[in-house]
């Protein structure tokens, strides 16, 4: 197939400079500060976000080298199907965050729950919008996830998916 | 920035075969039946993923051409940041949207309340996980979308991001 091929539109700050030890999801990131510099190019589309409490963040896995098929996520010793889990070494190296914004400076963008390694680079910015991305009103299942999520708040990333 | 280079991993089908008339979102989408067409070579990567009523695609707006930095969204009449809205001409035409996952039979992926233009080359699938993809215990604030979330069950989408 085609590829595609995107820009980034800014990059990412935070404290995380390692990809060892870090929140493996903005639920372990509660109050994490960082900061989204965003080319000065983009700065006019900012407009309006500020009325916005939460964003989702769609960004490149840069340190991400090559995919598996079948991984142990950071929460199970069980090998999974990739796309059945959020782990990193995925055919497309793409991450999604719903981060908290705190606020607009220019072309800097302050957000809390960041999750996310140091340096990532950001390709997307989109409005969070329960109504349109949670499944209020169905139901949810959440397969082999189901007796993990609580993990997920204090669990740290280790070494499994750096080369 | 460096650009970075992603290759499609398959192709979404549904019915919706022009960008005129579709449904802007999920939420206006609903029972609407479509399918997942998956590359052969990532088929071991949807082990486990039949646990899961929900699924992230995260796909190529490959109809879009250029990209607007602000923009009428179709639930406004008001030029807003194109970061602050779902409008598809983006500076990187990135789209997601929460489906329901209805079966997997081997490289085909049966899902539902499909928002997506048919021949969608798909970039990733991530499962859907409350936990982590929404804010339960934070308050939200929408913006501009206050007042017109409702209104997005129904409306469809226009000629107005057609070249």
């Amino acid at each position: 197939m085609k590829t595609v091929e995107y820009k980034p539109i800014g990059t990412i700050h935070s404290p995380h400079k390692d990809l060892h030890g870090m929140p493996i999801q903005p639920v372990g990131a509660k109050g994490v500060k960082g900061q989204i510099e965003l080319e000065n190019e983009y700065v006019e589309g900012l407009k309006d976000l500020d009325g916005f409490s939460h964003i989702i963040l769609i960004y490149h896995l840069h340190m991400c080298n090559g995919h598996s098929l079948r991984v142990k996520p950071f929460l199970d010793n069980v090998k999974r199907g990739i796309f059945a889990t959020r782990a990193p070494k995925r055919p497309n190296p793409i991450g999604m965050s719903v981060v908290c914004l705190e606020k607009v400076e220019g072309n800097i963008i302050h957000i809390s729950n960041v999750d996310i390694l140091d340096g990532t680079p950001l390709l997307d910015i989109k409005p969070y919008i329960p109504h349109f991305d949670t499944c209020e009103d169905e139901d949810v299942c959440i397969g082999w996830f189901d007796d993990k999520k609580q993990e997920a708040k204090n669990k740290k990333s280790d070494k499994r998916f750096v080369d």
